[in-house]
């Protein structure tokens, strides 16, 4: 039974079980160095809806409904979902878990998102309040962009900071403890806000959030970066990535050579153009129910530390001069 | 330790406590009929800030320290606040819990959120995961009618189905169990649409989600309505109850007398001009954070069904001809 190690942080005993994973993504993630990877790959990014919302909708449908598939299971085995994005009124979740009969547990962390929802998810099973438990996010490039920034047609000039919101979803399904992968812990963060106002450099943002809670897990559970095989953010992005590595520089601990950012994975960063990295709910999600779920399953990978980090950017507020505050959750997810 | 009784419904074998409570409201909810009941009341809806928005953000602070006070607790004695909000980004948790330094679960189940955090609370003190647990949410009605209608100046004629949107946020804190209330079980309900396309009504958008919830809860548990002094939903308003009394009464259950809506207490209902009655996430927060809990500490009420139901409507779904999903989470708490 899991118990509570204080300051957000929560130690599963019984490890429960990744029992399934599935990924579905639109064409320019599928273009990208991880397409082998992904259950599904949309021939274009509409996925054949008429809204880009409704296209995040099918996005989230095909992660969930593969997921299933993957693990052999019904509708009927999945207790509850945990779910949430970025859009307004998380309308990739509720439309899209609209469809099944499955009790909903609406999540709003922006591209923490995966985390929180895993964590949650995780422990539920642990203890014993689900028999399986699903945890899932969204995120669409042309949904998210008109919604938090400009309309996709209107062809705005990129910044070099700013970060290419990934068309992905991804679903875990976490079930009692069986074979690896295994979810041995968790940490949720608080809200941290570096004072960044600009929208366009959402790592700067997020560094701080993940920061303080990579640290928080590690002081609580007693364990150090080397215990780790993997550190891995959300999406810090390049310009993100730097800011942590250097605030973790500042307590003597060198996480260069242990730290991932799924934002850097998931595109080519100079053939595909997308400045600092990849960026969004999906993001995070994709590239954990893409690579490495795989590679933690095949014993490639032994331990990660998964931490996704969301912007909890509203335009409403930064038009009133507003800083962007962050969050973080982080989970164990171990091989052995 | 709690068990799962299958479909959504959590038993919580060892009850936590509700060690503290607390609501804080604006100035039109502090001339309504439960206004002896309220922590805080803004003379103004502006609570001296710059912009509607930064508003709910000082709701949700007054409301978290008043239950701290009341509780005679320090911040560093909560281990996790679940919270979430009807703003987009739910700007009023993230910016109402970014001065504390405690992990933040976000949430989005729009109105029904207060009774989706004080089930996760519950559960995780229950579990052991958290020393103490907070559960909030807020609403303001000049920030949700801008952000879901139209400008609050432009003066639209509102529907006779309109609900009015509660200025309002309410707080509670679970412990680990010893005096009541206590939290005996919590359903998650699934998402529901009734097909209603209606933004002016959302009370009959909700109520099959309220039914169905309910109905899940009673199955679950083997209970039946006689078992509780109060059915208690969140902001159907008149339209909605009037609904959720028809749906039951196909199922030969007549609700009426057991049945109560947080909607439709918290305005005088000619005088004060709310026409189907409350809605918003602080609605059913401060309506359980100022009378009812009370009643239930006083042993006035022993057993209530505390069902928040939340309409998940997007402006955006709405502009592309979608009808309106909804969700409904139940919440058992008991004075025995």
């Amino acid at each position: 039974m899991g118990n509570y190690f204080g300051k957000g942080t929560i130690n599963l005993d019984n490890a429960p079980s990744v029992l399934s994973y599935a990924s579905a993504v639109g064409p320019k993630e599928g273009e990208g160095p991880l397409a082998d990877y992904f259950d599904y790959i949309g021939e274009k990014a509409d996925f054949g809806e008429e809204s880009w919302e409704k296209a995040e909708v099918i996005l989230q449908k095909n992660a969930f409904r593969a997921a299933l598939e993957k693990g052999q299971l019904a509708e009927t085995d999945i207790s509850f979902i945990f779910a949430g994005d970025l859009l307004n009124q998380c309308t990739g979740s509720a439309y899209g878990i609209r469809d099944f009969d499955i009790p909903f547990v609406g999540l709003f962390g922006a591209c923490s998102t995966m985390a929180e929802s895993l964590a949650l998810a995780s422990i539920f099973v642990e203890s014993g309040l689900a028999d399986n438990a699903a945890a899932m996010t969204s995120s669409h490039f042309c949904s998210a962009e008109r919604q938090f920034r400009f309309p996709v047609n209107y062809g705005g000039q990129r910044t070099p900071t700013s970060q290419w919101t990934a068309t992905a979803a991804g679903c875990v399904v976490v079930a009692p403890r069986k074979d690896p992968p295994y979810i041995k812990s968790a940490t949720f963060g608080k809200v941290t806000d570096m004072g960044v106002k600009d929208v366009n450099n959402l790592g700067g943002a997020m560094a701080g959030a993940a920061y303080e809670t990579i640290s928080a897990h590690l002081t609580n559970t007693k364990q150090n970066i080397y215990d780790f095989d993997m550190i891995l953010t959300g999406d810090l992005g390049k310009v993100g990535s730097g800011l942590l590595i250097d605030l973790f520089k500042k307590d003597d601990v060198d996480i260069a050579n242990i730290h991932a950012d799924c934002g850097m994975m998931l595109y080519k960063f100079e053939e595909q153009d997308v400045h600092s990295g990849a960026s969004g709910c999906g993001c995070s999600a994709s590239v954990l129910c893409g690579l490495i779920l795989k590679r933690i399953t095949e014993g490639k990978l032994k331990n990660v530390l998964f931490t996704a980090t969301g912007a909890l950017m509203s335009p409403t507020m930064i038009q009133q001069s507003e800083s962007i505050p962050a969050v973080a959750h982080a989970v164990h997810i171990s091989g052995e």
